[in-house]
């Protein structure tokens, strides 16, 4: 699955063509579609990834209410904090809606309520704070809520040809700093430095925002929360690297487990096995394969390598203009895949007190299966 | 009100004492006392600011469900993924509650239902996912909710003297990235250059997070939310200064509206004003006196000098764990000020298209009125 044919850098093309405001209409419009379709009668959005899919404005949350008033056949209205209208007026989706704006003082749900039916039923962003929610159910006691992701999982989870080429050029930069990182020592440095120069690669590579950089070395490899500490990475040691964040506005997910000096036959042994899961979850994926087909096949190899307990966590979730978002690869989870969607393949496992073994690749469903956004070897490497 | 006395840097000085697991438990069953004191049944702390101040634990909030229990008489029980268990067990305030897992595929939300009365009320904390109080709401629909912030405005408000320590550290160091700022050259640069220096100092001054350097000149600074842009500072420009991140933990926050060259006699009009509303507010600080109180005694200033319409915020906010947080100085807050509360006195005058100014310093309710953490001179300076 690697590429063979040279391309430039990341870092050395030009950026992607903006996002247009018609580009967030087209958006907008069909999520007020879709809820329609699911029997909703809009969708309420605040500030966070979904605004961001749908708008491009990046408010940070706040106590303030800023929400986004979907319904279908109507317009789009932003309802703003009066002091924020002039950012929201002029993001790249500002002249695809309309804006109601709110003085401090005045009720913020009040300004909403209008635009709602007093009996019907919304979707509501995720991460929409619970302050704000309150706020409406008291305003409109009458309407009901259900979140965004149980209403409409699959949102954001099918990407266009726009976005599947930023997830692709991500994950070539996340390749890029792992193919860098490679050549650092890792004995007798601690796992916060070589996380440091993690960081430091992304963001050369093209990289606006790292979210992460695990090393997890030695038995914190066996925690696949352990994100980098003090620990002095020592020779002999299994690192587990995971790593990645938001380049033009999209988002890398990468993991390869290295080892200093050479592996012990268990050590290999365990990789191997994590190596095969990751593959078989990878050759699960096409469309109309269910979710948990991907987390069941990538599971079968660790459980019938005898590893089954030790493989503590899903197999992926998606990724998109954040790093963690649905679909999640999960037993349970039967959602269909389809093609444009964008996940993690990422198996494990975790040896308490001893090491961790991890590999990662961002996958698109195609026509046809998978498409890896992260192409480099998923042999163990060797490093000092 | 400025320091006479030079003091050591705060980046020069050791760290603050760390807070103890002793420290945060106080803090939990204290707030536990004040719900049952305030009719509650307990309060349910997602990851975010509150969740801080209560254990010291600050797990990026997610769709996988964190959330601390408390209620009165009983120990502390923190929710939490298997898989983030470690980390919270490790955190400071980590032995002074028990942990109650929850792995992916189960309803964290089923978890959590026993832990509580099924018609009981309780206070969630303001940034809790919606996802997640409707999957609570779903899981007990019996039970009532209200936000933290309406239920225990003050919970984190007054501030013990740990707390205000750091607080003062914060500020000083604020003041100090002010007073180096006043040296760059702003004439013909970029309000993101000067951003980036604003940056660049507060983290050499000990900042370990910078939340916001807003450079508005000229007619940007009549938009009190515009942070800063491509423009290019001139000669004759007025340039609002806002900027303040965390500094072990806790947070700055000062503004200063400066000048590139001679001010005009409007300007400089414009800006004694708004020193004298910022003065007046200060001056109205004083145990019992009401939050809408400093709003008001700034306000009159502005509006007795013809400008009341260019003041379109309220004169101030809290700060502790976060930048951003009650008590709110507004009209129709009459919460009542304590000894230990810290927040912002801020007034401004806006004149669109033209420019703005604001003033703005920490301050701290003492048993005599109030001492600031902002000390830095409230003229106008001359940059070049």
């Amino acid at each position: 699955m690697t590429s063979t044919t040279p391309t430039p850098s990341a870092a050395d093309r030009p950026g992607p063509e903006p996002f247009t405001a018609e580009d967030y209409r087209v958006r907008m419009d069909r999520a007020a579609e879709a809820a329609a379709d699911a029997g909703l009668d809009g969708v309420l959005v605040a500030p966070g990834p979904d605004l961001i899919h749908l708008t491009g404005y990046l408010p940070v949350p706040t106590e303030r209410l800023t929400v986004l008033v979907l319904r279908a056949g109507e317009d789009p209205v932003l309802v703003v904090p009066t002091l924020e209208a002039p950012d929201a007026a002029g993001s790249v989706g500002g002249p695809a809606l309309s804006l109601r704006n709110w003085t401090d003082g005045a009720d913020p749900y009040a300004t909403v309520a209008p635009l709602l039916g007093a009996t019907g039923r919304f979707a509501v962003s995720d991460n929409t704070w619970a302050l704000h929610l309150l706020g409406l159910q008291q305003a409109l006691p009458d309407a009901s809520y259900v979140s965004l992701t149980a209403a409409l999982p699959m949102l954001r989870a099918v990407k266009d040809a726009h976005e599947l080429a930023r997830l692709a050029a991500a994950g070539e930069a996340a390749d890029r700093a792992y193919g860098e990182i490679l050549t650092v020592r890792f004995a007798g440095r601690r796992e916060s430095e070589v996380a440091a120069d993690l960081a430091a690669l992304l963001l050369r590579f093209g990289h606006s925002q790292v979210d992460f950089t695990v090393v997890g070395s030695g038995p914190n490899g066996a925690n696949p929360h352990h994100e980098a500490g003090e620990r002095v990475i020592e020779h002999g040691d299994t690192v587990v690297l995971d790593f990645g964040g938001l380049k033009d506005g999209y988002g890398s997910d990468t993991t390869r487990t290295v080892h200093v000096g050479e592996p012990s036959v268990a050590e290999q042994h365990v990789h191997d096995v994590v190596r095969e899961a990751q593959q078989a979850g990878v050759e699960a994926v096409r469309p109309g394969a269910a979710c948990q087909d991907v987390d069941r096949a990538a599971r079968e190899i660790i459980e019938a390598a005898g590893y089954g307990d030790l493989f503590i966590h899903r197999t992926g979730h998606g990724i998109g203009v954040t790093t963690h978002e649905p679909p999640y690869m999960i037993e349970g989870e039967e959602q269909p895949l389809v093609p444009g969607m964008c996940f993690s393949v990422e198996p494990g496992i975790y040896l308490p007190g001893r090491f961790g073994v991890r590999i990662e690749d961002i996958v698109t469903v195609t026509e046809d299966g998978a498409r890896r956004f992260n192409n480099t070897s998923r042999e163990m490497a060797i490093v000092e």
